[in-house]
């Protein structure tokens, strides 16, 4: 693999193991549990991008050097040096820098692999949120892909677009992906900043509509 | 693979799609994340066939006639057109309908890839079932298949083991399915009605039994 | 498969069974939901390795003697021969024999697959805590790996690592294996007597140091 492509998963695997580790802090699970719980949040989309492809062994079990990032930010944590009372701004910062490269990577692996274009977008976005929500799921929690402020899987959705559409057109990576992950990062972030919202899935029940209380939540 | 068969997929992912966008509105997520719960409840489980028979890249990823489907499904509810409270018999109707198509489907596509009889009833439960299960794990819930009241895997299983029956007979499955799927979809609906219960998993404790209160929840 | 492996892959399907069969009887479910839990539970842990590995269909789905345990479990917990109140010290003995022997398992086969030394030791903790985890994550319960309460992932990490190094040097696993089986067994039942704790996984906030109250939890 490009030196390039595995310098940037690995950045993004530490910014999504920061986001896994300070969970198991809040949750108050012991320093084993947040080993397993960033291993999830930072290698879990890659890992689901690779099975999903139908390769062998997910090469962040095959490579040593991916658990080192996941390490780094257990012990960061752990030593208090990222700390989300202080962070909490720096840690959106660090999951949307993990959120703008994996749409990337997942996209580019997916493409090398062969598959269709409409299979490397839906990899490239299973890739960016699909650590985050196994994050959530294991640790018990609703997943942050539901949570109505801010846009998440949008920006995700973007930018394997764009990924595939530069591939398409035979585009040098090394110029269009910074362009691409700026733009992913910088729509994640405008939109925390903003509030932006996307329209609701429906309705909810309101009295006037149905009197089946119990049914409405 | 089948014309027939593929449109017999599609019926059933519009149907279990349908229950994740209900789901996602009720939950008061937006509409991106009634097309990620949706997809999860109507392509999940395919993707779980696929994944455990060892395809590369799930049927689902590489087609984009599947994605249709969910996307009808997230309209219907977001605008309105399907709402819970009017329409929860039809809701139950559709689930009932997709967990009916899909114990044949999964069941024949791993008897299709050359699998044993085993792996193909087990396969088609998983297939029937798997979608809801992830639907619901996912939005934090507990999943249907848990539900005490109906029978819901029974029918699955039922349906998976009729149809590696019928293929080992080779029957035509244009006259065996949809006499299959009716008997699976009846069996759920008239489950529902009657309530009818299977035994619970074991003794819950009582105060006779035992007094250590806490381990009894 | 060598024979041995694969009873000793069995006996510890019907530990992890057991403690799926459980969960499902205390949580009320009835008994198709346990034989799902107790499926997961049970052979959960080594599909999870199997699709990791990048096989085709997972040895559980092919092998009809894989279900035997988990229905044999169901059935002692359902008849109430096994049950929680008076057996709960056997539970947890079981579930320790669970883990150490399918950190083992999980490691032999992986090692069988041709995957590195690395992949061999991550393979065989998923293979361990994995069933675990998937049954707590279904029946949406926090997973027992994250409870700081006694040590479960790191027997399990020894464990798999003292079996890559037993196959590294082409020490005899007949002799080898239950030697490190006991350890691992030895460690968690120790853990648990003794109420061993490692470090959390970062401080929680107190009032002194932010008074961001709903962020703390």
């Amino acid at each position: 693999m490009d030196i390039l492509l595995l310098a940037v998963e690995l950045i993004g695997t530490f910014a999504f193991a920061v986001s896994g580790a300070l969970l198991a802090a809040r949750k108050g699970f012991d320093v084993v549990g947040s080993v397993l719980l960033a291993s999830m949040a930072g290698l879990g989309g890659g890992v689901i991008r690779d099975v999903l492809i139908g390769y062998g062994p997910p090469l962040a079990l095959e490579n040593p050097v991916y658990l080192a990032p996941v390490l780094v930010a257990v012990v960061l944590v752990m030593t208090g040096l990222l700390h989300e009372t202080r962070l909490r701004r720096t840690l959106l910062v660090f999951d949307a820098v993990g959120l703008s490269l994996f749409c990337l990577t997942g996209t580019v692996i997916a493409w090398e692999a062969g598959l269709t274009e409409l299979a490397c977008v839906l990899l490239g976005i299973s890739t960016a949120v699909g650590g985050g929500a196994m994050r959530d799921v294991v640790a018990n929690e609703t997943p942050q892909i539901f949570n109505p402020r801010g846009v998440y899987a949008v920006p995700a959705m973007l930018g394997a677009a764009l990924t595939v559409t530069a591939l398409s057109l035979e585009l040098s990576l090394v110029w269009a992906g910074p362009v691409i992950a700026l733009l992913v990062f910088a729509l994640r972030m405008i939109s925390l900043r903003r509030g932006w919202r996307v329209p609701l899935a429906g309705r909810r029940f309101s009295a006037a509509e149905g009197n089946s209380g119990p049914s409405a939540d």
